[in-house]
């Protein structure tokens, strides 16, 4: 009997093993994943819907959003943050553009992404900038978990 | 002879996981070590330190300092730009505080640590902000891969 069992084992191990493996292999690379997941936050804002663009955020009271001093902490403040200072419609936020994006996966199921965003607004000045985004792997996609945006330095006049 | 064999891979297995338990439980915290690396790096700057401080940073041509809408590439590029900007004596690098220092693990080798920086140097307006750092761990401690820092806003005269 203690033959079998050890059997047993060595062949749940090995199947174990194997479908740990072909998960892993499964897994599509942040480096192809993130990238969709912005674009699909800067089409969303382009059309002046907040709530899509949120999506991008895990849904949690942990994530921050750190910008010109000062930090945001939570999903629904981080909303609150963003209604208050872009509006909600299409005309106030204006258009928003991401460029120059570079992935790094740390581990299996974090990533950071830095890159370039723009923002253009009727009668107002265009505003730009880099940003630093850390994601988690969730079984809805990618979510940033922290996000670290700052403004390009202007010449003080 | 098969039996045997058997019961070889089963404490082979056996022992590996329970080194691999060992080894895990034997790393200390993120959330311990990196407060530590920054305490080291602050500590160093004042006393006008730069080679010092700059171990805080893995020695890689992949690491990210991103400031100002700018964004530095590679060690020896920070080191410079350190050396530019700040000087290499004790008198032009001033003194620097972290605060309000938050680690989060990202799985086991990263972590994320957010807090605010403040620099006070003889003769000039002291700054402050907030940043972002993205570390791995390493054989020879917790080194940062990405560095977002940014300064507080201040009103436009």
């Amino acid at each position: 009997m203690l033959i079998r069992k050890l059997f047993a084992v060595a062949i749940a191990l090995a199947v174990s093993a194997g479908v740990a493996a072909l998960a892993a292999s499964k897994k599509s690379s942040a480096k192809v994943e993130v990238p969709v997941v912005l674009q699909g936050q800067a089409d969303a804002w382009n059309r002046g819907d907040l709530a899509t663009f949120m999506t991008g955020y895990l849904k949690s009271a942990d994530i921050s959003y750190t910008a010109g001093g000062t930090e945001v902490r939570g999903y629904d403040a981080l909303k609150e943050r963003y209604e208050k200072k872009y509006g909600t419609d299409r005309e106030s936020m204006g258009k928003l553009k991401f460029s120059d994006l570079r992935v790094s996966e740390l581990g299996r199921d974090h990533a950071l992404c830095v890159g370039r965003w723009h923002l253009d607004r009727a009668g107002k000045d265009a505003l730009d900038g880099l940003f630093s985004l850390v994601l988690t792997r969730t079984s809805d996609g990618w979510k940033v978990i922290h996000d670290h945006t700052s403004l390009s330095e202007k010449p003080h006049g």
